[in-house]
């Protein structure tokens, strides 16, 4: 039974990312020097800590849990390469580089891409993984990040924003892309601990509850930052949502209301962990910190 | 145990593949056209036969097989709209219609691309898929396909084809680029039936040996029909491989030399099926009408 202590949660997830996607694999080199870029460029790492700490509060098995976190950063990261392309947001910067498409050309920012979507799935199922997890609970796993990526949760919610861009969208249509769009891979990570940990009804109703709220929250403290932040800090340029002409949190509510909004979902967020007695402290501050973050 | 006649395999993958991706969809609706547009466009469907024909041959249940067999299919039109995408092979007709980003621009297309090959596994490990095929059959399926489709696979072949673009490579490179590109999915067919079916390794290593000599044989006609082809049957432009510079089978070893290979294969494939006795004969003739193939 293997435990990865919190202070250790990010290191834990970055080695194993780095030796999921190996440096040396020829003739493939190139396409797996593009996955590395973008997969290895920092990132906080949201979704695999929440997927690894909702496992450990749940009574799993951490490091039978970290190919299924380290999948979660793998379909994200292929998420930000394609909507970074130039027919899609067309954005020139990612935490702070040059995106994935500027450094390694269109075509190999796609593959790599695809290639990323594709080895979240080879890493949740491999013989090893499904060994360590059990068959059960990593077909579980695996099938519920299926489907928060897909059609009906992330990619759609890519297909909305794609649709809207131009034209103001009405707040029902603004908070259903974001549930698709940011919150289907934070809900994800949240079930995806809590199937691996054999959670019972209540603990996985506490990290819906959780994860719904702070996956709403941050998407609505991203379109703050992308009015108010310090530019540098978030590594990418500010306005950028404005000057694209799309609908945010920010436009259609006013900023107060925003700020407001993410206090009241964070302090949904926080009650959800009560059941989790003193462990729950730590998605407490958790969540806290990501109501206010700088970038 | 649900058997599906030989003569209705195509008819159940197309019903199946339009029910996975349906056709009301809302707010999504562009997507799931985008998607259906390409997945519904016909096509020779020999990945998911071969799937469900070797799951017979092993005495497995098909229909609990189908959902991997239309997972086959998603992830193989998904390779094709993303290589015919602008940065990619640039390439506007398939299938004797517009490529996908001709009809839904070139956006609409990656993401639909993207939604494919996730659908593909939502498919294959929906609690529906893992309670037929049983979670560790379902596991192991879906974890072949994401090996086959990824960057030591199909991903990896297409790697290799962008990067020898505009230069002609050795023999050597190209059997590697081919067993990736064409050769990964249709040997991951075959393995994907066997493990669905339980098959024994006799059954499997037989499999292994047809659908590796099919895959290379299946990429030689290819270039030679992008020679020799009548267009009309083909679908897309002949000689597209000359124009781009792409080295093939025909490029490097002549037309008469990769006709006397594809027999070679075909009588590979053929012999490795005896192990079924007569039962082996639908596949044989199905090895035949590929070498023989106009389109």
């Amino acid at each position: 039974m293997g435990r990865i202590k919190r202070e250790d949660y990010v290191k834990a997830i970055e080695t194993s990312l780095a030796e999921y996607v190996p440096e040396k694999a020829l003739p493939q080199q190139k396409l797996f020097n593009a996955m590395r870029y973008s997969l290895l460029a920092g990132g906080k790492r949201i979704r695999p800590v929440l997927l690894l700490e909702f496992c450990g509060l749940c009574g799993g098995d951490q490091e039978a849990a970290l190919p299924f976190a380290c999948a979660l950063e793998m379909v994200h990261t292929y998420s930000l390469i394609h909507d970074d392309l130039p027919c899609m947001d067309d954005d020139g910067m990612r935490r702070g580089r040059p995106s994935n498409h500027v450094v390694f050309g269109e075509a190999q920012a796609l593959l790599a891409g695809d290639a990323l979507l594709t080895a979240a799935f080879e890493t949740m199922l491999s013989e090893e993984s499904i060994n360590n997890a059990g068959a059960e609970k990593a077909a579980a796993a695996a099938g519920t990040l299926a489907k928060a990526a897909g059609a009906y949760g992330m990619a759609g919610g890519q297909e909305i924003d794609l649709e809207s861009e131009g034209q103001s969208i009405s707040a029902d249509m603004l908070l259903k892309m974001d549930e698709c769009k940011t919150g289907a891979l934070i809900l994800a990570a949240a079930k995806m601990g809590c199937i691996l940990a054999g959670a019972d009804e209540k603990q996985t109703a506490a990290a819906v509850t959780f994860s719904k709220a702070v996956g709403i929250s941050f998407q609505i403290v991203d379109d703050i930052l992308d009015v108010s932040a310090n530019e540098e800090a978030l590594g990418k340029p500010v306005g950028s949502d404005a000057e694209k002409g799309k609908s945010t949190y920010v436009s259609t509510m006013g900023m107060e209301k925003a700020q407001e909004a993410v206090r009241e979902l964070t302090g949904t967020a926080v009650s959800a962990l009560d059941v989790f007695g003193k462990d729950g402290q730590y998605l407490k501050n958790f969540a806290g910190r990501l109501a206010n973050r700088k970038n």
